[in-house]
């Protein structure tokens, strides 16, 4: 299995990107790893690969791509002008068919336009959704789409994106049914938005889905649903406050027992307890959320992410791979309903002058 | 100072209002509550308020009201039947002087619908927007609004958000200069949906507003702003989301000090620690979630508060009447530039056929 990485989208350079992926080929056997960027500052970050990842250096090639897509970049100036940057030569690498999924943390929004433009979308998927796994009460994970990519979303697309993170639980995580639900600011069915209501009314009539109605923003951390879906501004909101609240709760534990544990012996008792806890609830043991929609496999990492959080990325579009969720999405959406004879048509509809 | 309470809306009875509201009068010199509901429940409960609460009793007085709203109970509804209601007497009660705030744990659609039938709005507020202050890094709060009363809502509200968040923020808090935000799904100013970017082109031209742009959802925590301003579908999905992760951490915290400090001795120093831990994360502290843009001082506690959660939203209340807060709006408000004179007037209006 070959894996192409823009090494190149990481806030700190390509470190994070290159040791990760030689993590990541340490952790899945027989993966192997494109490196996409200028050659001489891969080269330099594969010669000083740290001891324990420098076996793994014989399965990372490195590809060279002279430019870089900025953070700060638009998606149309991406498309336009940034066919030499290590993002589109990634994503041409895997058009080429010379590798089975891409990996990137760069700008979003562009990685999303060069995406679409050279792998193609399946069924009639206009836009890739964004989704990720986070963790909630218990063992759980709940997927959360979409996250950004679609704001001013219509009932349709929430439906589509209701569809999406079904097929993705069920065949990258065996789940048998996943519970999806739709994220709303009360339970009954007069509250929220109309598209909301209307994709309500809709997703009670799809077969084959387990749809159990509305959930409120604690419903997820309180495990409620396996896939929650919603507008991608709304998602995003929630995610990246989620991640704000956890990293300051984090902090709040730790001053906690800083202050007001004198005792050494006590700090150094609490000191392996603490590790564990802040571990497991580190964001980067989720780190990658999947481009769900096109017609290959494309994750997206955290900017921000250090080695091992690149690696969960990488990981991430192996377990895709192997699972083909392409082809699942293209067959299991491809036999949707047409447009025009959707279930669900309702009062909500026709009120709009359908 | 009189504040009238509907002691029916909590979701185990009247218990929490009752002693909640003994606890507010012994914190505050000179508070008097109104307590609405049916007489023989309320009696029931101040005979048998705790010792250290009964000499508050003789500062609550009942006023019997038959009807309850009940929490699936539309607005409508409770407009054309709950007459009777101890939220729509207590609600009355205020419109007619008798007191000088309200109080409700109750159906929050149902207390913005009599509520804004019984004051009145100042300005030109359509309709109420809740806010309610959410701990953030350090010892900061940030006020989130709106939380769910105005959904799919245009510039022209998210202005009015803007507003009056500010306006609590100066008076209520003391804050000279209160920084006011837009939540967004990115900080570049071509991110989001239509109706963020036409409020962000307007909030920047309008005089004495300290605008700060947008912030990301995890700015809210990070403490980027004393006010965030969004949709209210945004708002409850991420004030929602946040009790949830921050309930799901606690409760992570506790299993891992349970699950692995196996020496008793260390296990009774840690409970002191863990237990100011969830003091501080408690969101009782924060219980009251302002209804703005009445022309009346009406604070909605959660449903599931206890009596220290009940007392801080009485809390809330009085803070509010003795910083006259629906004058101040009124005033600042309704000194506002004519819709037809309003700045910020952009391509994104024309384009819409404006």
């Amino acid at each position: 299995m070959r894996i192409a990485v823009d090494a190149m989208g990481g806030d700190a350079g390509p470190r994070a990107a290159v040791q990760g992926s030689a993590v990541a080929v340490q952790a899945w056997p027989g993966l192997e790893v494109d490196l996409f960027g200028p050659r001489s500052l891969l080269e330099i970050e594969l010669e000083s690969l740290p001891r324990h990842l420098a076996a793994a250096g014989s399965h990372l090639a490195v590809h060279h791509a002279a430019d870089v897509i900025r953070q700060d970049q638009r998606p149309s100036d991406a498309l336009r002008r940034g066919e030499r940057s290590s993002m589109a030569q990634m994503l041409g690498h895997l058009a080429g068919k010379h590798a089975v999924a891409g990996v990137s943390s760069g700008n979003t929004g562009a990685l999303m336009a060069l995406a679409r433009r050279e792998l193609g979308m399946v069924a009639d998927i206009p836009r890739p959704a964004i989704s990720t796994a986070i963790p909630v009460r218990g063992e759980g994970l709940c997927y959360l789409l979409d996250l950004g990519a679609n704001v001013d979303v219509g009932a349709e697309r929430l439906v589509d994106f209701a569809r999406m993170g079904d097929v993705m639980a069920r065949h990258v995580d065996g789940l048998e049914a996943p519970r999806v639900a739709l994220l709303n600011v009360g339970s009954e069915g007069t509250k929220g938005s109309a598209s909301v209501r209307e994709a309500d009314a809709w997703l009670r009539e799809l077969p084959g889905l387990r749809y159990c109605g509305f959930v409120e923003g604690d419903g997820i951390f309180a495990g409620a649903a396996d896939v929650v879906v919603c507008d991608g501004f709304v998602g995003n909101a929630v995610l990246k406050a989620s991640e704000g609240l956890a990293r300051m709760l984090i902090e709040r534990v730790q001053t906690t027992f800083e202050a007001h544990w004198s005792s050494r012996l006590v700090g150094l008792l609490a000191r392996p307890a603490l590790r564990r806890l802040k571990g497991e609830l580190d964001p980067v043991r989720y780190n990658g959320a999947s481009l769900l929609g096109l017609a290959g496999i494309v994750i997206k990492s955290h900017g921000g992410a250090d080695a091992t959080g690149f690696s969960y990325a990488v990981l991430r579009a192996a377990r895709e791979v192997s699972q083909d969720l392409p082809s699942r999405l293209a067959q299991e959406l491809g036999a949707r309903p047409r447009r025009q004879a959707r279930p669900g048509r309702t009062a909500l509809n026709k009120s709009k002058g359908e």
